[in-house]
């Protein structure tokens, strides 16, 4: 599992319930992961914990979440793109009936450190995942005699990689992330009108509004926090700077987050004004691909004064294990997850707006589908530049070869989709829709340009290329 | 169990995948059910089915699917209010091993004309529902020997109520609409290259575009049509005139349906510009209660000249058997549906807009959040009039005691909500969206003026509000 | 799935819960068939099914029982060898939703000539079980105009080899067994104070007593029996001689069933007392290796004037997907299924009995663990002769190489199993014991020689021979 | 839940797959629970557990298995009457994310202390059971700062009643008794031939058989057994006798284990000779009700040197939820899990043997069965005295007014049972035949003398008998 786009929430309470909190936490983040869910809970005592594959709703019953007692609790939600889940990779990881528990959004490209530090000592590292090698790796200094923010620090620089991870023990809860701010984490605060509080932690502001809690600020890149019941201690392990995958405002992240001061949704919007400013159109009419979309193409359709129309209509049903068309329900033009409004777009020059194209053939059949219902033009803007670069720390996109734009030109990409005409905001055009200092992002999705080094699985990725 | 909005579809063809027809033509209504589902087909000899409770995509797996084979399906969706669900109502109704098989929309007030006839013939009727009743008086005139069409056409007079309804045996479809229309049913059409074709029937048009059929026309009020080996004939069993439910247009139908020749989504947008017409204010933004209410913002916001924000962000992973927040979690403020975007709203001057609004204690939320967020004003719009009487024709509404408009004035429910302003659209200012004649519709919900006798039903409520 | 011992039930009843009594008559008949059960009722107009994988109790809920109605009513429970289990092979088998439905107990050696009478009339029979091409075959003649009964007569001249089955329409019930009888059915009578009545078919006579009925007779080798509305007709298709599989009596049937005469019980018992004449040893005790073996253990120890101690104890918890034991606990000696009275057995010169020896393994655990316990002298009587050759007609033994006594002698058994000593019952005494002629058994186990042709069948056989 | 019968096992083991040991020792106990099995498993670090309700075979899977490490574990079986099975009782009892986990086979007859001591200490006690009272208060002690064995001393004497319990923390386990050693709880060893060794508890001998361990020596009556890293100790908490329960000799314990250094099965058997004394007929044969009273028939036929016949057919395949026969089928006469051997009984004199009557109805039953089949006379032989008293130390039995010995005499028993005779063992015979002086027993189930005071749960009853 070389990629991992989840989703993680921490709490450390006093007078709360903990794990009934950490579901909702959860819940407002289950768009970065529906693989599959756990929950751990930490009573002073020991650890409980319950896991499951699915979704936040389906994996959780009142009396799971009932039985989870404690005043310190950390979740996750994982991602994964392999056909085949796979129980053992829900998080988090239980090191040791109770000794400490992970929960990790990011991604490793090199865990050889890890591994050479663990075998030397002794500590079986078969079928271990890059989550597991971390806790681990912590796991052997907390037995060494340390406490779990100690053992946390002297592990750190074995990590490699983009990592926001949330540790704890029986009696402490610790959230760190990578020099580089790769993955978002952020910290909020927790007050009841009885005097119960409590300081919490989650991949995307949403969550706090979701729990009733205030935001704080974002944990730095190269910072650890530490809560137990002697309060909160913030450590800087690394000198770092802000290198967030600029991916979370494109796509990622759900519009009423906050990240680096900026609302995702304001953010998506003004990337529409921008594509306005790069290529206005005389059309009549604008259509986002819902949802993710929606903003850019509201930005984009005042910009230059023409309607935005929801002409796509997305069923919200589908499922984990859909039942497949058959090819003789493709030649009939099945439409499962989005059908078009005939009346609206007949005879309709239109824009068709979406946040980016991966394969591009999800693209091609929408295009065609406006088409089919009576557009006589489809102008395709895509309010993100061309995506060309796999990535490695933590985004799960296919491997390079089945990226269009890496292989195509924009030109061939038009022809390929079928758009009378293609255009993608330009990187310029994106950060400045972002509101902040490109030194702040990490790219490589669009320029290769990684803020550290790829190591090992460059390599695998290039030995798949040269098979092509 | 009295009220039933649900969808039903059904096809006959040659060299068709009829049962995966049928899973996609369900699974594009299933907004219209969501409490079970099930399909019958037959195949010359006899009729197999399955059934379940829960989503389409939940309930059929690739080995039920393969193991329907024939060559007409009929299959619905199960809507429902009952908290206790029971599987027993779960459609299509099979009557004796295979005789024929029955799919229902819609509600009979009275079934007392159904029962008597039945129970005069010495049929076990108990705990029969209304759509068991129907499907057992039609196979009573089967056992006497007739055709399944004149046996429908037989038992059509017992019928009081609205209804859309499909009935199969081994080797006939037949699909019939009460005299007034007030639950819809479309006909369509399907051919593929290879010289496969069909007839299929839908509650909603959506479900054409999803399988790759064209939409012929409405199944008229009245009106029985045959599809069998012979082909398809038409039969008009009663004079009759359009009553459809105008709660179509304002909430159950999907914007990508089309009703009376009129798409449901563009009606939405001019029940906006109605409001525009009717209500006009001077405030900086225009937010729809997602989703349904998104076209009426996008035509108010347009008309009044002002943007429209998508500043509620919905979190659509909420499942059936959702674990609720207690009363600590309350008073957090939790706000596990609709979150929203603090950055857009913070000291702005809104138009909140919902198409109905039923018992009012979501809608008082949903002010409350927006105030919370730091709204200066929150001017609610309701896209249709106060909705004063239950339903008793098929939408299952609350009984009207628990309706908010059956028992405040518009200005009680201003204040009980909360909002700054309330403004219903007026009666007319709905029918002038719609693009249709007043007299085409049933608008009782409104105005209580049912299309035709309430009978024993009207009673039971009266009773209940005695109680109050 | 070359081998198959199951058992069917069938009943035609009139103010009989039919469903319900198929549901006890298969649970008395489990020992047959554990992999699956399902069970088809007809009401006059169709046929109604459940099926499932695992035991009759696991399989059928109350809702299930509820729901099946009707007048007349099949059912089967499989059994299978498969490790992986197929829900396909799950009877009775459903042709064209309700044209009629098969239960079957048998193996047909050959279906090359159902293969060829079906592709001729060009009937798809792509993965078809033996099951499935014989009621292909009938459902054949059915649509060609023939009634059930005379559909049934028609294709029995295609069915070649062992096998009693039940075939029902909507309105009639019809058992057939092969014209040599290899397979047990029975017949009985049901009749309660209020008037119903009803008549009954099984594999075995216990399932009679289980619901109250009496048994009647057995059906004949090559006899139809067929029930309807008009009462009971028998019409013998096919001249014919018994030749009753001598391992009912050995292993498969109940002790409490009764074929060809004979109690189970009794002839077990006797098969005891023909092992102490042909070899009385001077021991300290007689144990059984439960449950099978009891009856002709205390057949051999009242014989022999010495005591019989049931001192090895079952576990009867075993469950089908058991958790097995690591090498490890292998080491340790771990003993799951059977522990023996250590304090009976210390120092004693026992008899152990079994009733046959298949691969071998499991006899050598066994006297391991006597020894183990303290024995001095373990001798080991079987009370049948030596199982040679795999079975083609329905009882499912592996293949011959893996029968031990087809590769091994009997000194070469004794030594593998460790036994002090090694007897099996003759052929002569096992068929004295059964107080029936020997004329009247297929022995083809102990003897290869089988009543009818193998066919295609044998030759698959001395194929994996050959590669061994 | 006043009454337990349950079965508990532990181990403490070096280089032992401790998780698969306790599957394999609770599955050769399962006899003693079937509602629902739960293992815990410490590992130096912590503790981590899976529970759930049925049998040990359904309860745990290979993963769960393989998922639970550690070198210390408990697990229990549970019984249970009632007839709404609660989650929440399934054991081992898991006190605060891990600081304990309790396995208790016993019945508390008061809880007062308990509730008192740990109410006064601010315990929140609501809901709980006996065993969640002991284990919160060894919690108590070990929070402050006592080790685990110091822990179980200072709460033990606040355990008044039946209790065999197994605690363990995560680096120790400590097994009690009760000073009257009501409940029996044997000790074994175990060691492979690498050099992996062990120590095992168990509620019986049996479960040493089957993992390959040998028996040791029973728990002592008060005494506290401790195991940890620096081997074994023994603390004698209490002055005390044996009171053993003598229901576990004539019902409870399985044939092949050892209590008072007696074998289960040789008492049995000597049980039925004390009955040839005490009552020696002239009958026919001998028939046991199978499986408890299989070794007490063996005894009784040789005494009286009459043939015993397994007559009676039991059917092993009841399951938990079975479908129960309507009025209907009770008419048939259906006979679900005991059928006759109607060949071997009819015009035959019986004697029939059970261990014990509680209600009497199934006996009724038995006995007609027996004459259906065409007995002449059924003398009906009970291997222990009359069961007159409920049972407050961990016999569920029912109350005392449903016990038929508790209201009637023997006379109008026998009357109600309808057999030709009816003789129960005396209580010297039975204790006679236990091979053990009387002093060592507890006889409350036919005497009614408790070994200590029933205190607050004898009023229940009282109350209970009162209304009646």
């Amino acid at each position: 599992m070389k990629g991992e786009k989840c989703g993680v929430f921490g709490i450390f309470g006093e007078g709360l319930d903990v794990s009934r909190l950490s579901f909702y936490g959860l819940f407002a983040i289950q768009h970065r992961g529906q693989e599959g869910t756990g929950i751990a809970v930490a009573d002073g005592y020991g650890i409980a914990h319950h896991k499951g594959q699915g979704l936040v709703t389906q994996v959780y019953s009142e009396e799971n979440i009932s039985q989870l007692k404690g005043h310190i609790g950390i979740g996750q939600n994982l991602y994964s793109t392999c056909k085949v889940s796979n129980r053992k990779h829900i998080q988090p990881v239980i090191v040791k009936n109770g000794l400490l528990a992970l929960a990790h959004n990011g991604n490793l490209p090199s865990t050889k450190a890890l591994q050479v530090f663990l075998t030397e000592r002794g500590v079986d590292i078969a079928d271990h995942n890059d989550s597991e090698l971390m806790a681990e790796a912590i796991a052997y200094y907390i037995r060494q005699g340390k406490k779990l923010q100690d053992a946390v620090a002297a592990a750190y620089p074995l990590f490699t990689g983009a990592f926001s991870i949330l540790v704890m023990n029986k009696n402490s809860l610790v959230a760190v992330r990578d020099s580089f701010g790769i993955r978002p984490l952020a910290m909020g605060r927790i007050n009841n009108s009885s005097g119960a509080h409590g300081v919490v932690f989650s991949s995307e502001t949403c969550s706090f509004h979701t729990i009733g809690a205030q935001f704080l600020r974002e944990v730095n890149p190269g910072e650890m926090i530490i809560v137990d019941e002697d309060g909160e201690r913030s450590i800087q392990l690394e000198r770092s700077k802000n290198k967030l995958d600029i991916f979370e405002f494109v796509y990622f992240s759900r519009p009423d987050s906050v990240l680096l001061g900026q609302s995702v949704y304001e953010v998506r919007k003004r990337s529409g004004e921008e594509l306005a400013r790069e290529c206005p159109l005389d059309v009549d009419m604008v259509i986002p691909v819902p949802d993710t979309a929606v903003p850019a193409a509201i930005g984009y359709a005042r910009a230059i004064n023409k309607p935005m129309e929801m002409a796509l209509t997305k069923n919200r049903y589908i499922h984990r294990t859909f039942i497949q068309p058959d090819q003789h329900l493709r030649e009939l033009g099945v439409k499962l997850k989005l059908t078009p409004l005939y009346e609206a777009i007949k005879g309709k020059r239109v824009v068709l707006i979406d946040d980016s194209i991966v394969r591009g053939t999800t693209s091609q059949q929408i295009v065609h589908t406006l088409f089919e219902a009576g557009a006589t033009e489809v102008h395709f803007l895509i309010s993100s530049p061309p995506v060309k670069f796999p990535d490695f720390y933590g985004i799960d996109t296919p491997v390079q070869r089945d990226l269009i734009a890496a292989t195509k030109s924009e030109a061939q990409i038009k022809e390929f989709i079928g758009a009378t005409s293609l255009h993608y905001l330009s990187l310029e055009g994106l950060i400045r829709s972002t509101g902040v200092d490109a030194s702040q992002f990490c790219t490589a999705c669009f320029t290769g340009e990684y803020p550290l080094d790829i190591q090992e699985r460059a390599q695998e990725v290039c030995f798949d290329l040269a098979k092509t």
